[in-house]
Formats: structure tokens, sequence, C-alpha cells
């Protein structure tokens, strides 16, 4: 029996394009243009790769667990809201890229591991409180194999210190998982805030030696990364 | 055996209670002040009855279902999108009400007709697409043979013109039900924009005689309405 | 990446068709001839287009809800009985189908949404209480984006009256949907009574400007329908 | 902890008393009155007992199996149509126990398991494919420790032969469980054919020691052996 | 349309070779090795049959079961137990075969329904409480219209009498079914107990007239039977 | 409304509790009186407060890992085969428990949540995979807001070197969170190795600032431990 497999990628997209807000018109109009775009360069690369796509919440999310957290709810619950609203950022996705996504959510591993088998691009949230969306991220490239993850976020890739404060923060080409690793360990864990790859997400890297790049989220940068040529972003060094 | 019920109520909580929004603290203040109003009321009603509180999807629905109705996603999937989010609200509910409330969201009518066994005060979304959060809390009224139906709205009560665009609409104190709904007829059914009660609600309440009331949404008239005091709103004469 | 996709059509049919009764063998031969028939016709349309057929409840739904209802059970556990049946039903007609039908019977969107990826011939009963199977085509017409949603009953189409108590009524063989929404708005909605297309159906169909047909279920009839000859039936304008 | 937990009964109800047909009105009231009747019965026992009743599927679960066996449906199947309808039997009787029953029909042992939590009648139907109502009744006594398994049927008990064909039958006041296996070994077991105790359950009940007696099924007799009178039937001795 | 399906072959695999111990190194290395063949012989006949294997529980099964009946646990939830460890050896198996297997464990007859329209290989463990692997085994090969089912064990077949007590035990070549249940009957059914096929099996097979073979369990002697060579067993005769 | 709520205590027992082995009797009659007296001693707490327990993979997890990751399995399925197993620990704990504990165990934080409803002892295992029992304790915690979070391990508590390997090591009686942490970060998270307070576990200790302790596993030092008295393990502080 010949079975010739896709080779699949993990894409974890920044939550930032899924921050809907009620503003004025020209920015929705603009945000809509480029949620399209995100979703033309998904599927113009579905012919060479099955692609994972995993969600994040967003400033939608972020809404409701700062309103929740004001109102006491406790921490797991606010990870519970946060994935909530990932789902539907799924949905959003699923909606925009029509039958080449597979149309369901899916709600556990074992779901991302038998609707990898329709051989369609696969959009996930979070799936359990307690992890960020990265961590998810790498367990999926794990369980399904996947030849590569790739992280998309609202940064050029990982700093030696935090570009937003400090100026002179240095972009690294490449960093080694160990050394990423302490950097990481001074962050906090509030739900809604994890950044960049987090602790589990390394662990998980480390243990199955998966292939990791963290990128700048734009369309352009996500297919220069996938298909192999320059991009903007870090990799890690496993 | 004796088994002393408590007497249920449903009550529908209007959207707008749980429209988050970006805007400045003041506002957020404001907003989670009524937020907490509204839960309190809730709260210091249940020595008497068990309510069963269905909330809508309000103004994040919105932004999601015009988001991804301009994406090209079928009407259905809209309605599962705004179903989505009001469970998000549920919870945020649910939240609020601390031990009072049962912990889970139900996804369907059997899922209610469990945990009312709780005698807690449950909190449930949307149910089903094509179906209004009005249809629902009427068949979840139904389900649980409660003994009344409050759709608690932005609007003092039913008028007999859009009060919105007829500043000489009139409200009616009470109103038969077969001359509403020949009002209602006229009305669309585009994801989102279900108003007061729509036509399954009404053929709901017709068959199974279901006391209801269209009432303002405020803490205050709430509490009027349940306890059988003067409330702003309108009676159906059924 | 080419991906062929075949047009897909819901029918609703009759839950005459599914009327099993302790009658005399000869009626149970022709019984079992004419569900054979209405299942080979089925079949033989499947290369060109996919099936999704709704079945209903039939007499035996309406024996178990009529008893029911003596029992004092409430209205939406009657619609849940009567969906209980339908997907029994459901069952009969895969059986009968064999490996050209999905096997399993939907409970929700979703899983026709997840179902219909299989090319196969689906079979559903209803989904939702207080929603008649046909508005629950009509809902999953728009969701599986189906080209035609064909509604076989057991009469010839949409009459001006009832042609069971009128004889001079008279068949339309168009009509525009805002005129049948004022027809219909007459009928009562005790479950298991709803009849052609109720008043969600329409505004399901309305909103998503769905093709529909109401024809008399015949295999001959249906057959017509589906592949564009002449048929006896009533078409909606929308 | 003081922990008073009521002694549990599971009584398998004959399918006969589901055994709904479309005859004259007469018919009909007569059959109420008698499901009443046996619904008044289980309630009045319940303050001392709390009894777990299994349906049968009776004569429409017959209706449906026949005819799809005669559509070539598998015999697994043809189990899970008994199954079914077995279960909508089971939602028919809790209808009419009102709030002395759980209100869900449990789908598996493990659901069993915790409706009995609620101190509720607990109303199952069938649950296994290949296993007949009689064994699902004995796993369902060995699960929850119930302290007396009571089969209620269409005939006085167990006889030596079978009672419909021989005239000179016997029933058995008691009888051996070794001596039962033997008889009902020359018993086929095609779908919905399954009589009184058959192999499996008395598998189960050997293993388990469950108390178990035949009965015949009527209101009376039921009441009779369930508060220690004497009662028309067979005990089994273990 | 052509549809071509693979012929359908149900193995069930006696639950010897997944029992794992903590012994010496050499043990370990000769059972992965063990293991690994079956896996490969499997993998090899994939190109003209599609398997559906049954995993018993084995021997760490047997450990937990003793260990809870020790504890005083009910009959039904030992077999519960059982059933939890064959669905963790049918993990380990499907673990092995990589993609040739369909990567989820089916927990009903209607999901090993679904699962196998994938044409890939399904791994079940048991499915329901009372019921062996083998009758479990008989009715998936009889809902899946297998051609054949394979009894994979850990002796040559069936004897006239328990070849580990009687030295002059005889194997039948061919055994007819009648002849085997009255044999079986003596068995006793405690959990983890059963043996070969029990009498829910023959009934299963009787009824669908399922050819039916059980053999020693090698990889050579699997490939042996399901390729129609001689093969060291007993052909049952229906 | 007056509603008393026993104070919530989760304790992580260690998975050697769960250790069966093929040994001799004398082996086995030890650990089934060692075991008995965990149980005894968890009933004998329940009149003061409500006890949450999660249970380890054990021996048993680690030999199906073991084998599995030769075999070639993925990390992530890895884990789900270890959580497999700790729910069947889980199952065998209750069965131990008797009518004090939940009958089932849960398999989400959503079902903690709902099953603590019922007052009774819940017994989990694992719940997701990349995450140790250890941060599911501590996310069980946290939703269920326990006042206490007690893990019990096989050693004396947090040394400042591996016990195990330094004779010298010293016993932490309390250390400070931060400390710990840095400590953690060098340990590998391959599965099944996770050792004490993971960093998970620690940051969701950190953000909900829970009480928690790292004690030796044994009945008496958990009853002391939980009612107030001198215990040999290490206290975080916080």
């Amino acid at each position: 029996m010949k079975y010739l497999q896709k080779k699949r990628i993990v894409i974890k997209l920044s939550g930032s394009i899924f921050s809907l807000a009620e503003k004025d018109d020209q920015h929705n109009n603009n945000y809509y243009n480029s949620f399209k775009q995100y979703s033309d360069i998904l599927i113009s690369l579905t012919p060479n790769v099955q692609l994972i796509v995993i969600t994040g919440g967003g400033s939608i999310a972020r809404l409701y667990i700062n309103f929740a957290r004001k109102l006491g709810l406790d921490e797991a619950s606010l990870d519970l809201l946060g994935i909530a609203i990932s789902r539907v950022n799924a949905k959003l996705l699923i909606a925009s890229l029509g039958h080449y996504a597979y149309p369901e959510v899916p709600i556990s591993l074992d779901d991302v591991d038998r609707f990898v088998e329709s051989n369609k691009i696969i959009v996930s949230g979070g799936l359990h409180p307690g992890q960020s969306t990265n961590a998810t991220s790498a367990l999926i490239a794990e369980k399904t194999r996947a030849s590569e993850f790739i992280n998309a976020t609202d940064v050029n890739g990982i700093y030696d210190s935090d570009p937003r404060t400090n100026k002179n923060a240095q972009l690294f080409d490449k960093i080694e998982l160990g050394k990423l690793l302490h950097i990481l360990l001074k962050e906090s864990s509030m739900a809604g805030e994890y950044d960049l790859l987090d602790i589990v997400a390394l662990k998980v890297i480390e243990r199955s030696k998966i292939r990791t790049k963290v990128i700048l989220s734009n369309p352009i940068n996500i297919s220069n990364t996938i298909e192999g040529r320059k991009f903007i972003g870090t990799e890690l060094v496993l």
C-alpha cells in the first residue's frame, strides 16, 4: 500500500489578527483586508503542505478575562474563557478558508489526530487550562509528527530583552533552547498573558526535537518561512 | 414522599448587559457596577424561586457575526457563532453568581433538565441555530415547567410601533398573543437581529400557555416583576 | 489543489413513508416495496448529486406523542420524542441505502457538516425541539450550502386552501415566499403537526435565498424534480 | 458521616406495557389506564425503595426490527434499533412518573451509576447490542448493588416447557439456576426475541449472587413481590 | 458510482501479547521483538484486506481485576476495568502500526462503523461489561459485515477437553457450532476469565452465519489463516 | 439561603501506591493492606473536609510508556497512555472508598467542577497531555477553590539536592516558591518522569496563592497534615 502524506506544519497565529473592535469603518475595512490576506496565503500553501493553525484569543479574550477576573473568577476558569474565545476565532478562520479547512474545531489532541486524516487545513483554538496556546501548538506538532512549528507573533522574533521597553534590544537570528528557557523563567503566567514560547512549549520542543521558528506575523513572512525563503524571526537551535 | 420544589422562573437577559467594550476606564467601572447589581438581584431572589437565566450574545456577538458574514459564512454558522458568544456570557454571569449558580453552561434542553435538579440558578446561552434566545427561553420554560417567562429587554415593553423611530409609539400594558403574532411577522430573521418575542417563541408560549412578560431590563424592575410588584413592561394575554 | 464537489440537494421525506403498522401481510408487502423504490431512486441519483435526506417521524411518532401528551408530558419533551423516532426512521433508510449512505445519524448541524465530507448520502432525523423537520431541513441546506431544498410531502404541493377540506382548492405552480408566509401564520404548532413549510423554514429560506420546491412524494416525482424534469409540486419564488 | 441509602430494586418491565398501537379508541383508553396503574404503583413504592426500571422495546420495536431485517440490516444494527425504541419507551415512563423519576435515560452503566445518586427512580432502556434487556438488567443490579432483580414478564413465571404450546406445562415456584441454564440453551437469540432470563443474565446473576424473581407483570403482583407478600412467579435458587 | 471495498476480517488477539511485565531485560527484548512481528504481519496483510483487530486485557488487566475484586468491587465494574486496560493495549498496537491504523480506539459499535470508512486498520478493545472481547469481536464482525472472524488464542484451537489438564485432549479440525455450545456451557463467567468462544459470541456467530476460526496466535499462523493457507486451529461448521 | 460548604483539600497521591505487580503473595498481601489503610484514612477525614484526590500512573504506567516509546510512539501519546492508566488507578481507589466517593472519574476540569457538587470524595487521574498530575492537581485546587494542596510523594519532602544520590541532602522545612522554581528548571519533562512540583504546577500555585505542602506519603502523615498536626514534609512559602 502506497501512502503519500503531505508534510505537516503547525502555525500558531498571533491573537492580534482576531482582534475585532467596535472602531470606525476604515479600521474595520483594513482589518478585513488583512484577515483575508492571511487566509489567502494559507490557502495558497496547501498544495504542498498540510497546515495546522492554532488561533489565540486576542483582544476579545483579554476583554472577557479582565472583566471576569474583576468579578472574582478563578484563574483556571479565566483560562477556559480565553479558550472559548480562541475557538470562536478558529471558527472565523475556518469560515474564511471555506472548503480548504476541516469544518470543525477540535477540542482535544485526539480530535486533532482524527481531523488531520482529512488532509485539509485544521484550525484549533486552545485546548486546556493552564496551558498557553504556544504549549498546545507544540503538543499538536508532537502528536501529528509535524515537521515544523512556526510561532507567528506580533514581534520580529526573540530579543535579548523586551523590545517594547528597551530600544537597544537585540533580535536573535538563532537561539539555543537552553538559553531561551532561562530568559522565559522570569515571565508571569497570568491567564491571557503568556508570551512567545513559554516553558511548557519549550520542554515539549526539547523532548521531541521539534524544528521551531518564532517569526513576525504577516502573510508574506509566513509564506517565506514555510517555503524556506529568508524570513524575519528567530530559529531555535535544538 | 414529600417533595417541595421552589417555583421556577425563566429570565431572558438582554445581551446588552454583556456588551464589554474597549472603552475608557470610567465606562468599564460603570459597566462593572451595573453587572454586579444584576448579579446581586438574582442572588437575592433565590430563597423563593429557582431562576433559569438565558443570556444573549450582545455587542461582541454582533461584532463576530458582522465580520463573519462579510467573510461569506452561511447564516446557520453565524447563528452558531452567536451561540458560542452567548455561552461565554453565561460563564461570566456564573462567575459573578458564585456558588449560587450551577457551574456548567447547558448545551441542550436535556442538560437544562438535569441541571435544574441541583436547585441552583441555571445560566444558559443559546442552544440551537435558527432559533432566537427568546424562542430557546420559551422552550426552556416549557421543558422545566416554569411558572413564568420574563423577557428583560432594552426597551420598556411592547409598543404598537418601533419607539426608536416613532416618537408617538404607544406602550402596551397588556397585549393579546394573536395580535402580537401579526406585528412580529414583518420582522426579518437575520442572525443576531431577532427582536423581543419572535414567532417561534410565541408559538411555544401559545401551545403551553406560558405566563409571559416583556419588561425593561434593570435590576429593580426585574425584582419588581418577579416579586409581583408593579413593573415597567407588557404582559401577554394568553 | 483542484477540489471537485458534487452539488448537494436536501430532501425532506414525508414521515408517511416510515409509517410502519401492524396491518395485514399484503399491506406490509406493498409498504416494503414502496420503501425499496424510494431507496433505489435515491441511490440512482448519487452519481450526480450528494443527497442529504431528512426523515420525519410519521405515524409511529404521532402514536407516541399522542399517548405521552395524555400522560401530561410537556410539549418540548413531546418534540424530543418525535425527534427520537425520526432518528430511528433515519436508521431504517440508512439500512436500505447500504454503503451508499454514511452509517451514522447526525444529532447536530455540526455533525451534518462533518458527515458531508464523506461524499455519501447523509440521512438525518430532527435536530432540535421547537423546530419542525422542515425548518431543520432548511437550516441543513443553509449550512451545507446545498443548491436546492426539496420538500417531498403527502400532497401535490401548496394550495390556496386546504385540499383535504376544500374540493376547489387551487394548486400553485409557483408561489411568492411572502404570500406563503401569510398563509402559514394561521397554522398551529403542536408537536407532530407542522405542515409543509412552517415560518422558521421560510425565514431561513428567505435569509439565504435557498431554491425550494414543495412536491408530491413518490420516487418518480423526486427523480424528476432533482433531474430538472417536469414535476408535480410548487416552486417558491424568492 | 451518616449516610442512609434506601435499598435498591431493579425491575425489568415487559415490553408489552409499551405496545402502543393504532387501534380503536376503547383499546387506547384501556391501555392508557393500565399504563397509569403501573406508573402509580411504582410511585407508591418509592418511600421505601429506590427503583431502577428497565423498559423493553415491545411491539413497536418488533415492527421496526422485522421491517429492517427484511431490508437486509445486520443483526447488531437490529439490536440497536430495538435499543433506540426501548429508550423512547423509557422516556414515556419518565413522563408518567413526573418528578419522581430522574429526567434522563442512561446510555451506559456509568450513567446509571451516576443517576442513582439522585435517589430518584431511574428508567433505562437497553444499553448494548448483543445483550438482552434482561442481561442488561442483571448487570445494572450488579453495578448498583441492588438487593433484588425482578423480571416482570407476560407469563406467570418459569415453566418446565412453553406454556403457549404445552397445556400441561408446570410453573416452577422455585428453580435452581443451573437447571434453568440448561433449559435456556435451546433458545434462539435473534434480535427482539430474547425470552425471560437468557444465559448472559443468568451468568451475571450467578457470579454476583443476585436475588432474582421472574414474575407475572401486573401492578398488584409487582407491588406484592417488592413488599414481600405472596406473588405469582418463580424465584431463582442461587 | 463504482465503489470498491476491500474485504474485512476481524481478528481477536490473545491478551497475552500485551502482557507487559517488570521482568529482566532479556524477557523484555524478546517480548518487544514478538510484538513487532505481530504488528509487521498485520501491516503486510493490509493491501488485500481491511483488518479490524480486537485486543484483550492480558495479564495487566488480570492484575487490576484481582486486586479490585479483593477490594470488593462489583463484577460489572471489574469488567469495566478490564475494558479500560484492553483499550490501553489497543493504543499500544496503534502506536506500532503507525499510519496504517486509524488513530482512535472506538468505544461503541457505532464508532467502529464510522472508523472502518477510513479503510485503515481499526484496533478496538472491549466495548461493554458482561460481554467478553470474543463476543464483542463477533458483534463487530456482524456490524461491519466482515467476511471472517479469526480468534487468535494461546492454544492450538478447540479441544474435546482442557489440554492444560488432560494430556490426551484431542484438537478438533472442525467443530459444529451446536456441539461447541454444549461444551462451553460449563464455563464460568467471572470477569477476565472468558475462554475461547463464549456463548454470546456463538449465538452471534450462529444468527449471522459468520465464518469463524479459532487459531493458535502467532504471526505466521495468522498470516496463513488470512491468506487461505493451512493453519493451526479449528474451524467452526455453521 | 444558607449554604454550608465543607472546606476542600486536594491531595495528589504518589503513583507508587498503585504499583501492582506480579510478585509473590506476601508482597500482594502487604500491598493490599497498605492500600486499604490509605483508603480508610481518606474516609475517616470526610466528616470535616471534602477531599479531591489525584492519582498518578505508577509503575504500570511506566511499563506501558517505556514499551510504547520503544515502539516509536510520540511523547504526547505517551502522556495519554499514562493518563489512561492513572484513570484506571482512580477507579481502583473509588472501588475501595465505596459510597464515600463519587462514582465517576472526571476527564476535564469542568467535570471536576460538577462532581464536587456531590460533596463526596472526588478521585481524578491526569487530565491533559504535556501536563503532570502535579500541575493538574494545582489547577483542580484553583478551579475548586480548595483551601490547600497536598502533594503526597515517595520522599520526605523537598531537599536541596537529590537525596537518592546525595547522602547529605538537606530537607527543607519551608521553601520559597521562587527558589523552588530555579531548582526545578533543571529537570527533564519526559512523560512519566515529572518529579514533585513541576514548573507549571508552581506557576499555578503562584498565580492563585494556593497553600501547598509536599509531604511523605503514608496514611498517618496524610492525616497529620490535613488535621493540622506536625507532619513530615515541606511547606511552600508563597
